[in-house]
Formats: C-alpha cells, structure tokens, sequence
C-alpha cells in the first residue's frame, strides 16, 4: 500500500460512480464493518456524502453515538471479504477478524482505514434531520487517502440479491460536467 | 422498445449501482431533460430515491413546482445524447429537439418517459427538507417500467470531467444482502 493524501474536491469523483463501500465505524473502543451501496454525493466542497445506514446495524448505533467514520472503496480483489462484511453483524462478530481485513489508525477520526481498500474517506456527520424518517445521514469528508497506483479501480456495484457488477472500461466523452 | 411494467419491490437494483440518470420534468406544458449522478436508494418499498438537483439547473424549478419527474435510465448507446443533455439547459433549448431522444407520455405524472431507456421511473416528490440546504428531494417511485430484453445494461457512471466507467460484466456472489 502507498496511499497518499487525495484533494477533498476530487472525492465526488470516487462515489459519484456509485461503488459497494465498506465502512467503518469504532464505539467504545471496538471497530466495525458495514457494506453498504445507498449513498451519493451531496456536495462538492466540502465534499458532503448522503448515506443510509440501516437501524438494525450495528453501526448505526456507534455513528449516532460518535458522529465519526470512515467510508473505504475496495475493489473486485476483495470481493470475498465484501460479502463476508455484509452477511454477519458487528453486534456478535469482530468483522476484523472474520474478513481478515487489516485496520490502520486514520488521521481524524477514530474509526480505522481499511488498508486493503484502495481509498478511504475520513468522515464527520454534518446532518441529522433524516436520520429518524430514513436512517439517512449526511457525512462530511474530512480527509481522503488515495493509492495513486490504482488508475482504474475494478469497483463492484450491487445490483441486488448477491448480484454485482464490475466496474468495466472508462471512455472519455466531451461533457462539460464537473 | 418492448417495455413492461416493473415491479416497485426491484426498483433498488436498477439504481443501486450508480448510473448516470436522465431525468425529465414538464412543467407549464414544456418538457425537460437533466443529466444526472447524485442520487441514491433510501428505502426498498415504497422505493424512495434521494437526489441533489442543482439550484443552476432548469430543473429544479420545474421539480418544485410540479412535485413529479421521471427517472430514465441510459445505457452506452446513448452517451452522446446524455452528453448533449448536460451540456446545455433547459432555459434556452429544447433538449428533446437537441438530442433527438424519444418522449412518451408517462401513466401517473406529466413528466414525459425517455422511450430510448431501458429503464423509466415515474416519481413523484416525497420530502423537500433537505432542498432548501442540499437541493435534496426525496423522491418516491409510484411506477416502473422496464424493457425485459436488456439484461446486463451498459450503463454509464461518472468518474468526473467527462470520464465515465461502463458497466462491465455481472457476477455473482453468496451475498444475503437484500
């Protein structure tokens, strides 16, 4: 791994294409793992991130409690892991442990970076209002890291039931969209 | 086309991944087209689909005023026109008549379906808190369509000043996610 600092106005460029996420969370000293799919951009600078993060997780509970994460982007590599995240709950399993991921300290937050991910955004909670109709929290990116290396990140992009699609080539086209 | 009604309770997979989306308005008889990538799921069923509609954008006026849009899901084939929607607004052109996509008329709003997307989704406008902060509406689709012939659409999604990844090929995962 070799993740540099990534400028916070290029973040929408890395969810805005609307990859499988894992994120972490750390309540009372304990990490945790969630694999979630339901968020978009919200803003560009700073960049501020919607997201759902469902009541019957357990990182609900820690989010609410610490206002912190982090959001990491893992790629098709980690697809096992991905799935491992996701079908066990943090409230009986060390997902750590069970996904054999690796956590490193973040810069900001308390929650750990995923270092196998190759990106993580350190985030903040800046919105509640949504929170009790839809789970629905709005996150600021206080610090991105990025693995330079990766020039076109094979994302996985949940189309339901264990279905996923794999991020496929890049084109460039003539737009004049930020 | 060949498209046939979709069912509310799989509206999330088709959105899920994080395509670029068509969104159309009509408001005091005059249709509109916006392209768009921030959005997300935030509820299964009743489908509720959160997205920013920027303040700048012709559309959002007409959103506010009409409470209803239509959300058209493009696939590759179309790149040049969702180029050609993003490039110009709604103000000053026609974007119908610029890109050459197709209107139909819509069952439950008066947003007119892009008959060129595989996917249409009739929504109407369910929570406007978040406009005023975020231009976040929250909206809920009432009515799908699908064309049943696409089954690994190749959808566009946005890396950024006019790079877009393809949807590239679907696998399958022992997921328990919904």
């Amino acid at each position: 791994m070799q993740k540099k600092s990534y400028p916070l106005a290029k973040v929408y460029g890395l969810l805005e294409t609307g990859p499988v996420v894992l994120i972490t969370t750390s309540h009372k000293g304990i990490p945790n793992i969630m694999t979630q799919s339901w968020h978009t951009m919200m803003e560009f600078v700073p960049p501020l991130v919607g997201c759902v993060i469902s009541g019957n997780n357990h990182s609900f509970a820690a989010l609410k409690a610490t206002r912190e994460c982090v959001i990491n982007i893992p790629t098709l590599e980690l697809a096992k892991q991905v799935v491992a995240a996701g079908n066990c709950s943090g409230r009986k399993v060390d997902k750590f442990a069970r996904t054999g991921l690796t956590p490193v300290p973040a810069s900001k937050v308390q929650a750990p970076l995923i270092a196998d991910c190759y990106a993580n955004l350190e985030c903040r909670v800046a919105d509640t209002r949504l929170v009790n109709s839809y789970n629905f929290f709005v996150l600021e990116v206080i610090k991105a890291w990025l693995d330079p290396t990766v020039k076109n990140p094979g994302t996985l992009h949940h189309r339901g039931q264990g279905a996923f699609m794999i991020a496929g080539e890049t084109i460039k086209l003539p737009s004049r969209m930020k």
